[in-house]
């Protein structure tokens, strides 16, 4: 069978996801090192997670601020385990002018900063400085911010989406009077971005604690959503970070509580970046592009006029101009449906073709026998093809389509959860007790995941574990908070198991 | 009278905008030079900005997109007067690692980077590069993308919105075939900024073309909108930019015409900024705070509880819970009212009067007695006092408050509209023709524009008129598209005029 991309995920996985940010217009390469540029139907689905996503953090009592791009160094050095974990991945600005010098331009050496100046890779301590500043009280707590913002972490070997030296994301971060608060904090956002996953993205996740070595510098207990690719690799697809006192330490702040005594606010940060574009991919890309799930597609349905330059084409332009008005007025996940008619000039089979690759959860394409009989083409994305390998395309009536289109969407958005999350479930394995039948799991061609018993080694021990790990190009994922009780011996040290913990190959 | 600021605007404007600034929790000073922290409420009005303005930029048929933080300086050489224009103030980075030495954090000497890099101060140049790679054919053009981000230019003197180094907004970016469609382009988004600036922020502005010297560097002819604050000064609100071919020429922005021709393509640029709410501050504030129009507000009727921590206080609670959630079913402006129940621990008078400098339109507070007779007592933020200089604070049943409320936030929008249109019309003095009679005008203690006839010179001709203006602390501002036709001799050159330009002190 012929599919619309050059390169299936069965040949080559890498070139497959390369082909479908390619072919469906989502990003390209910039020019500039590490970074890249995110095309209209890419940033669209940016648009809607943001949108999605943001009305969940502010109906959980967040308000969106904005803070400097660029942190003091001095700032970093208050915090040593912290700029210890960024230190060597930071841009650093150290000029303030350019000068004309032999007809090239150069930084002018007049205008070097006294101190340099660092890209935020991320705000715990430019934030912290101003909750010191915003925090005396008992009464000023709790503050809960989020902001909307770009980062820059130094990469070495870049990904689009996964893996970008300028990237987009949110951070949360919150100042509490508690522990307990804190912490209930920490697991209330790690549930807004499960359910924010499921909900809206239809990438089933797991949920839970990331062992010691995954701890975000300077974290007290850091929280996952791992989500499974189609190769069978875990991507991080957001973390929550229980901070405890470190960055009020680091960055004073302080504040009387009830009985009038000092105490240090307990703190916690939470974040999730464009790199979920690339786990939407991943999870929901077959071999003729992207199918993106309706809530966080840029257009959901798609009508693509036959047009022929006959004197019949405005009266399909204006068949489906009827159509895509009448769409629009419908509601589908509580929110106006988003229906696009495409008048570019370009044949329709291209057009058609071209969705296909984008991903519209919907194409309708209309052409004078349509009009004639008062019906539309359709298909639908998430099944492209019938039994018999040809392309899936339904003639339905033009009321009948518009009747069901917003439940059709519904449908959509369910099945493609619903296939994904039969892969993730079938692609866990829990019935692993031994090293050696560890080994050949995941010596197998496309392996998952297993989740094993362990004793939570810490430490050194933790190290050896991690470094014979490492040295079958595996992690640690999470401790997924789902998971059973341990009731027998550790995989890893043979000592007496506390915990299940995810392993697998990880982007 | 006494008022909330301990300045007022006749005192001293530029320590009252600061008060407004920092009594509203718009924004405070980073600790990072030339960088603010934008607060909830000011950044809750930057949303609302982002979403009406985002809102018509894409009804106008443009998408958006996501380029590159960073800009590589080779980026910049190509185009001689771009870079003259900005590269006095670009922030460079030089270096992509740190290391610890001697206890301290400095930029690795092994990292440094082999080509420095920019932090975008605009990104004509990046955006062209792209527009090269996407542009072949006319069937490509237009290209109508924009983009909201984050830029920077190093400034010495720093004033929060209005001059920062670090500051957001968007930046639309067009490629057309022609220079008629590409000059449409540039006046249709003047139009829309300036429609968004008199419906959305309340804000009379005057468009027009800026005289050549204050062009963009690079563009061949530049528009602003210009908005006049109390003190008489002018605040360039946005600006709209027509770029002939300078950018597709230093980026080979080329296309295949429709007759089989190479041609360049005609580009525009239009932006607004974090800028605008220095505007929306000098234009609506008073010396009880900030006004913030309707449209524009985080929220736009906040209720206030009077508690007095007795068995009263939950049936006041219920109350109010009732009246937020009755004004929020409502519309105003085709959009959900936004209504809050302020529950915070502090004193009614307090949270009343914070709530007056922040500027909420509608301020309602709900004690027992109010409960009692069905009533709540409000305020309406553009008419504080009454004509006995008491705070006007009305009585009303509850059914007709709420019933009355989405109209009352659309007078509260065109009351301040109509206040700063009639101090805008009434503070440009258009009979001016003489220099002597020019230079007693600007003498005044609180002078206003003046519109004047030029004969338009260029180059060193119009540079001694710039000086001329520059020793009295003037700038040209623009020549209003609707000014009347030229009918005089020009007041610099005594020359015949061939149109009018305004002339003021400027931010």
């Amino acid at each position: 069978m012929k599919h619309a991309l050059n390169v299936t995920r069965e040949q080559d996985f890498a070139a497959w996801y390369q082909a479908v940010i390619s072919e469906a217009d989502l990003a390209e390469e910039s020019g500039v090192r590490g970074c890249m540029v995110i095309r209209p139907w890419g940033y669209g689905i940016w648009e809607r997670i943001q949108k999605l996503l943001d009305d969940r953090i502010k109906a959980t009592g967040h308000e969106n601020c904005y803070f400097p791009l660029f942190i003091p160094l001095s700032y970093f050095e208050k915090e040593a385990e912290h700029v210890d974990g960024f230190a060597k991945e930071m841009a650093v600005v150290t000029h303030h002018r350019l000068i004309q010098k032999d007809g090239r331009l150069v930084p002018d050496p007049e205008a070097k900063l006294e101190e340099p100046l660092v890209v935020r890779p991320t705000s715990e301590t430019v934030i912290g400085a101003a909750f010191s500043r915003w925090v005396q009280s008992w009464r000023d707590l709790p503050v809960l911010i989020n902001q909307w913002a770009n980062v820059v972490r130094w990469e070495m070997r870049t990904r689009m989406f996964l893996r970008t030296s300028e990237f987009l994301w949110q951070e949360g971060h919150t100042a509490h009077a508690s522990e307990a608060e804190a912490r209930e904090e920490t697991l209330k956002m790690l549930e807004v971005y499960r359910s924010f996953a499921e909900d809206c993205l239809a990438l089933p996740v797991v949920a839970g604690e990331k062992p010691e070595n995954e701890r975000f510098p300077g974290a007290v207990a850091t929280y996952s959503i791992e989500a499974m690719m189609q190769d069978g690799k875990a991507l991080q697809a957001g973390t929550s970070h229980f901070l405890g006192t470190t960055f009020s330490q680091a960055q004073n702040i302080r504040f009387q509580n009830a009985e009038g005594q000092q105490e240090l606010a307990q703190t916690t940060s939470w974040g999730v970046s464009t790199r979920m574009i690339g786990g939407v991919i991943m999870v929901h890309g077959d071999d003729d592009g992207l199918r993106v799930p309706p809530r966080i597609a840029p257009w959901q349905i798609v009508v693509v006029p036959m047009l022929r330059d006959t004197e019949e084409d405005d009266a399909i332009l204006a068949y489906c101009q009827d159509l895509t008005d009448s769409l629009s007025k419908l509601d589908a996940f509580r929110e106006p449906v988003r229906a696009l008619l495409d008048r570019r000039p370009a044949k329709a089979a291209n057009k058609r073709w071209g969705w296909v690759k984008k991903g519209a959860p919907i194409i309708v394409e209309v052409g004078g026998r349509d009009v004639a009989g008062g019906n539309v083409s359709m298909v639908r994305r998430d099944r492209l093809y019938n039994d018999a390998g040809k392309l899936d395309s339904a003639v339905v009536a033009k009321g009948d389509f518009v009747a069901g289109a917003a439940k059709m969407l519904e449908d959509i958005q369910q099945a493609l959860h619903g296939q994904a999350r039969a892969f993730l479930d079938s692609n866990i394995d829990r019935s692993v007790t031994d090293m050696a039948a560890f080994k050949t799991y995941f010596a197998a061609k496309k392996p998952g995941w297993l989740e094993v018993q362990w004793s939570k080694p810490g430490g050194a021990a933790l190290d050896k574990v991690v470094e014979t790990l490492k040295g079958m190009k595996l992690t640690l994922r999470n401790v997924p908070s789902d998971a059973a009780t341990a009731d027998g011996t550790c995989i890893f040290t043979g000592e007496k198991a506390v915990e299940r913990v995810l392993v697998g190959k990880a982007y």
